[in-house]
């Protein structure tokens, strides 16, 4: 794989190299890893690449890759810049012939995601979105379990993602990460309900398997002089008349990435926390509530393809990382080699998850500053 | 005391019944138990009462223990009927000098429990309201926290209150529990939200020392044939800009009792479960969460004065209901002996509170069934 | 009943009365609360009773209320003193024709024990031992599963209670629960293992129906100056092969009272934790663990007859507690009332659970100090 | 790196593998992957590795990488063959001047262990011991807290390791694993104690930078025709005159790999438990119970060197095996360099640790079986 952006300190840069390279299916051949060529040029030496494979340009970078022969030249491009450059390198790999894994939100606004999305259409590359918290076991099982009607019909479904990080202003004492995360010039038209509130989204429609029709939202911004949104609650409603409720704050001081979704169907409910990742609780209205744990009682053939080690040793945030890319290799192989990729293979977010992420930030963002219209139909 | 309601079977009166004798303050030493006077003398004769203490109808009771000598005579009533028995027997209890000790939700309606106030304040007896859960000593200690200003301003109040008992039509098999509590006739106006949102709007206020101010709901009856609301959501905003998410829902299947608060301020976080409710969990933005346990690190004058044993002794739901009993009854007796009461034994729910359920009601039963206006104003 | 012993400040004795009073079974009707005759007085009027019922002496006590009339008089005492004052005043009152409660350890040495049997045997009274931790429902159902095989034949038992209270010398600085129970004078040859260890070791033998036939000990006197064992573990042999392990320390700093206990099977494991009562760990070898919930899944009889509430309104101490009372009123009703006890209100600690803690007491003792022999069997 | 045993289905080289590839510090550079040349060339062809640098048998591997140019050749040998196949490897790796991994227990005999160690001292290589457990942040961070007396003396230290995947004889059923673990001549004298009862020791000795002094075991084998230890408790002293207890099971049905560590001191005590690994609780006599967690509170550098991402990001066992690995690269990187590792590099189980874990074998044997002897000094 050929990386953009994930400069040395970078943190999601990191951690996607990471999750690449931990199954051996992987390797890093090339990156611009910065916008400034030394900075480039230094992080890529400290990845252990060769410098005629570190670019100064993403630009350059796709031109000489496309000339070197099949098997030398990267398979794919990893793009993990801030939200604002998304769309121009995605669009410029999948013209040059590349597959692409792309860190959510997708894009900066939805009319780049609906001409991205077109664009995967058209070249009919493989285009992955890192939606993490989908690759966890735990989460495949629940989808498996509600789609087998486990549950019954869905009714309710409660999903929060409450953090503290932004509590305070951080961003004016220079961290990076709160700098460019509270600029609307770097992150588009959502703060919080961008950076956390799609994913919890993009959760509560992947393992229920509903759609969102309708959303009430409320949007505030708690720490003065802040542009965008740093807490805010969603009533939902779905496409089968379920219900449910998001939370995704940053000014929950004290905590810390606690994601969590509870899904209640006519017989059952389940509840998943991202902080304890291997354990998914099942409940029933007439019998005890079940510990289902990673590696020992996730049976689902998506929960298993996804599980690299027996119960009792956590797996965490990273192995779910790398899920999304053992699945996007997988399935990248599999069209190398001609053959039909399998059903677990393909189970990784891709451009309309993407499309979606940017219809719920444009529908929240719409609602949530509307103090009199109370519903506001999913665009 | 003198018990109405809580005829042998009773759920609440039994509870009430447990709660007001386990400090050794209170007796029980008559009752009308039932509208079914051989049910009532059945009931009181099993409770130990003479036969001559034993009332057919509440009025007789009212009338013969007015002309009991005091000391011999019951010193307040306890009004355990459902809600549309609530106001009549109340105003009659304190019209003939007894204090009362009332299930919440108060009243039938917002009017009654107004006129409940005025009767309150007119005779100036002592008026208690069963919100067990501001009993527990952690909501005390948690309630004090906020109010020395440990968390700063408040910013954020999620509370939430599953159950999942009224999952399937419960009230068909002939559950008394499940019939009364979905009966617009004997409930009110809400079910869900009148039963278990007001314990829930109650300790939100309660904790925060904060007062709604608008409210935005989705009500819904999941349930095929149900007349009140089984499920529902709440979006709060509050008196010094906090905003807050309240759900209750009788069909979360899986779920028992599973009240549970988070506040927010600047620096910090509390959090209580009501099902493990000797923890509270005080979350900071700089320094580890702390665990605060019963009897142990709940050192407030208010969590110590209702706390019964030293730490690791688990105090139940019991305890804090026993605890408003306990408070009430020494209220009491400071008026008997004519001294002040200490601020820790007035701390008990009373009929401000009363009134504020009835209005948070009204409240989200107007917001919850329309769908064009976004924030009702806060009765 | 009559107590002898708990004045006020008394931790246990106020315990004790809050169990009994809790569910209007049994009144307080008489005392002798202090060796102090005005503190009896005093502690007596405090929890009012009428003067001529507060004993200046336990002797008096008995001597006065066997003339009263029946009816009238105690039907049992309550002694709630240090371990050496149990034997004489519950010998007498057995003499006198009163059941007894009894608190635990049951004596101050095996050969009263032995003794006070033989005379429970004589008098055919009812005896309870608070054995508190047998009371909760949770253990009534562990009991019940293990007895109906539900695990297999039991392999494995972890028993522990861990406690920090004791870490410094507290006995110095005039901690009243301290002093008596570092003194050998007045707590006999053990300390953590006499105060605790013996809970520990009941609820090992209670819940698994099995009896420990060999101990290996090792005590330990961690806080200088201090004449009994704060710390110690032993290695139990189960007369059916079962091997066990039980820790009993009071310096383990920054526990409170966390009792736990888990059973394991061929089959299957239990798991149940002082602190949070209400869940008993249900684990399996071939499917996921299930959650047992007081009020909702414990289900065998003897658990529902000592549950009090629904499912998810949390039981504690005082409710376990007055389950031994409220068990041992209805076997002296049903003795009064010429029937039969039910086998769930037989289902409370006796004198031979007595006897084996103080046989307990006295092989660990012999075990915890030798060095040089490893297995003792149990007395 | 090259590796020895790992062939496809193994579990234990899978782990390697990807604990040491994922920092993108290590790649795989050759390996004889089974004792069956065509499954070691299948193997590794499934490895993305040329066929040349695959090997029929370790004895080719050593000396055709020897001869290849630095650079080209492996840096260090992985050898994760059962027990029996450690020692010959290791001697001739660092007879061949290769760098060594090895998986614990180090070797088949202590005598081995003993001959390992002065090998290692006599070649001056570098050399690591996969004792995974240590490699979790916030057993670094116990470590640090009671190396720095925040705890105070330590007094207390309970360690348990329960599993139940023997409890029945599971390696009658083909289990590659159950079948090789079970087996003497293939795992040695012991099998519970030897497999993660090592574990356990290394835990305590490891957090509490004590040394066992002497010991007091109960061993069993509780599945009938096992031939080694599937159950086992220990009582343990140390050197500053501490007590512990030590259990380590493989029949305590239902339970994962929930190894848990307990260490108390005379202000204090930490507990961790394995399957919970991001959390470490920090127990205090005189004020609330503080819950440190990976990337948020870890704050001591070692915890810190051994943590990827932000708090809330769940690491697992996979992360805290890297972290061996990790800090093995460093070092032998710094080698090279001819710097001087940080101390935070050096932080790795090496020879000592084999050794010590094969001494705790020896003990615990010794003492196990022998009914009469109380305390076996350690060897």
């Amino acid at each position: 794989m050929g990386m953009i952006g994930g400069g040395r300190g970078a943190f999601i840069g990191a951690v996607h190299r990471l999750a690449a390279l931990m199954d051996g299916q992987i390797d890093l051949v090339c990156g611009c890893f910065s916008q400034n060529p030394e900075n480039s040029l230094a992080s890529g030496l400290s990845y252990f690449l060769p410098d005629n494979r570190i670019y100064p340009t993403y630009q350059e970078m796709f031109a000489r890759e496309q000339q070197l022969p099949e098997g030398d030249r990267m398979d794919f491009a990893v793009i993990v810049t801030p939200n604002h450059v998304h769309f121009d390198p995605a669009m410029m790999a999948l013209d040059a012939g590349f597959h692409v894994v792309l860190d959510k939100p997708m894009t900066f606004t939805l009319d780049e995601a609906l001409k991205l999305k077109a664009k995967v259409e058209e070249t009919g590359l493989v285009f992955a979105l890192t939606h993490t918290y989908s690759g966890y076991p735990a989460v495949k099982q629940a989808r498996q379990m509600v789609a087998e009607g486990k549950l019954g019909n869905i009714r309710k479904i409660l999903v929060e993602y409450p953090q503290g990080w932004l509590s305070a202003k951080l961003e004016d004492s220079g961290n990076a990460q709160a700098s460019w995360r509270t600029d609307p010039k770097r992150s588009g038209k959502a703060g919080a309900m961008g950076d956390i509130g799609t994913h919890a989204h993009h959760l509560a429609e992947y393992i229920s398997g509903l759609k969102t029709t309708h959303v009430c939202a409320d949007l505030n911004i708690f720490v003065p002089g802040r542009a965008l949104d740093d807490d805010g609650a969603v009533l939902l409603r779905f496409n089968n008349g379920a219900r449910g409720v998001l939370v995704a704050s940053q000014i929950c001081a004290g905590e810390e990435n606690a994601l969590k979704i509870r899904v209640y169907g006519e017989k059952g409910g389940l509840e998943w926390a991202q902080q304890e990742p291997n354990t998914l609780l099942v409940k029933w209205s007439d019998r005890p509530t079940e510990i289902y744990r990673t590696g020992n009682n996730l049976t689902s053939s998506f929960a298993l393809h996804n599980t690299r080690t027996p119960g009792g040793h956590p797996e965490g945030y990273l192995e779910a990382f790398a899920n999304i890319y053992r699945n996007f290799a997988f399935t990248v192989m599999a069209r190398k080699d001609g053959i039909e990729p399998r059903p677990e293979w393909l189970d990784f977010p891709g451009v309309d998850d993407g499309v979606r992420g940017m219809q719920f930030i444009d529908t929240v963002i719409e609602s949530g500053y509307n103090d009199s219209t109370k519903w506001v139909p999913f665009k």
